[in-house]
């Protein structure tokens, strides 16, 4: 997918919410356990009862490796799933020695299709640019996560600035906001006026709304730019709204309670 | 496998060799190609070729990964065939918030039998400590890595340290060397002495001999401590040593030279 038509979903959704799709079977509702493959049937059931409302999905690959075989099975099949409409992004958080991230785009962007990946830049230049090569997928690399432990090193000052910032304005250096995208995290809403001086273009994958406290009046205040530029990500908040038998049916009603308020901003 | 148990398997070999398994479909010979499973063919003959001269073994899973749920397979196989006395890496450099790193540690330390996993230090404390919680399973966390792109990050300085330098210092108080291992590439060999005053104790993952040009010699001088402390890495050295019918008894050569030359100063 090329960037003019992602902000053209947007566009026409009025919409530029994510759903993540970490599934963990433990959540699943029971009447779904029986099933050959509840997480996919659970999957299949958010994407339909969702996808009006949204523009991407996110896949956390880590709930599905813990499955082994039997959860990369779940996971290429939800990929599939998904409306071609849709912005694909699998949460991986990879990145290793060059020709070992080149076997991660391979996996990611050709034997699954996604298109976007999270990849994380301690390694540096020559971890994250096989990913760039690829026309028309996307990289997303962690800039300030969400979590508590963003202040062990992502906050520690280089200079005068912060270890996330110089990674912001490094590595926005090596691609366009035609293949690169940066992770911030939303429980930062007030950080994101000086990220955006940084990184005007690129668009931001905001996770931490929902579950994890963030606000999406003020991510969308101070995140977006004359593209949108956002993709705010909601997993728990949605997939898990019932364990119920209308599990879907309300995991739908959240996901359209964000796009209506998404319509105040955009 | 708990620390004591390596430590004597490394005085037992007099070997602290690693053997990498980043194997890649297309560098497979010929007469393997056929069978059902090459990677895994492969895999299998190389491991009965090495394993008398070292104690451990390190899968790149991105390797496997790029062959999608059939790569997961051949990954689950191997590791699965690796012997009881040989310590497991998942070369797999995740690490998210909490409650994914959660589900990184079940893939990796119960759904597969690793003994170890890479982790990387980017998202801090909350992203590593779910996989410090298993007992006799290791988190071998990103230190200095061999490639050129540690210039970018982690050789930045915070005050008078190196980004890594902090690294190191702040995730050992996290845990102890029974649960705690770091990445330091041999490329960086002078480094290793500084490197042993801020972590003296914890056993250090070695990639970067062979096909990335660092010295065993050096990385042996200044990396040993008094319980060897090293697992020294070498992958397309010895896996790929031959692509002809034979090799399997050339990797198991080039093994043995690893082997008889650490002999020299264990």
């Amino acid at each position: 997918m090329n960037l003019q038509f992602l902000i053209d979903q947007i566009k026409e959704k009025k919409s530029y919410l994510c759903v993540g799709l970490d599934t963990s079977i433990e959540k699943i509702p029971a009447h779904l356990q029986i099933s050959a493959d509840p997480v996919f049937e659970f999957n299949k059931k958010i994407i339909d009862a969702t996808k009006d409302y949204c523009v991407a999905y996110k896949i956390n690959t880590a709930f599905y490796e813990s499955n082994g075989v039997k959860g990369w099975e779940t996971m290429a099949k939800t990929v599939d799933y998904i409306p071609l409409s849709h912005f694909k992004i699998a949460d991986a958080k990879r990145g290793d020695i060059g020709n070992t991230s080149s076997q991660y785009a391979k996996a990611f962007f050709e034997t699954l299709p996604f298109d976007a990946i999270t990849v994380v830049p301690y390694m540096g230049f020559d971890s994250i640019q096989p990913f760039l090569e690829y026309k028309n997928k996307f990289t997303i690399v962690l800039g300030l996560t969400s979590n508590k432990g963003s202040e062990d090193f992502q906050q520690q000052k280089i200079n005068d600035h912060y270890l996330y910032e110089m990674v912001l304005k490094k590595v926005s250096a090596w691609g366009s906001k035609e293949n690169l995208m940066f992770v911030v995290g939303a429980t930062k809403a007030n950080d994101l006026a000086s990220i955006r001086k940084i990184i005007p273009d690129n668009f931001l994958l905001i996770p931490g709304i929902g579950a994890q406290g963030g606000s999406l009046q003020d991510v969308s205040k101070y995140g977006m730019n004359k593209e949108c530029g956002l993709l705010v990500n909601a997993s728990r908040a949605i997939i898990y709204a019932s364990n119920k038998n209308v599990f879907a049916e309300e995991a739908g009603k959240v996901a359209q309670q964000y796009q209506t308020e998404m319509k105040k901003y955009i």
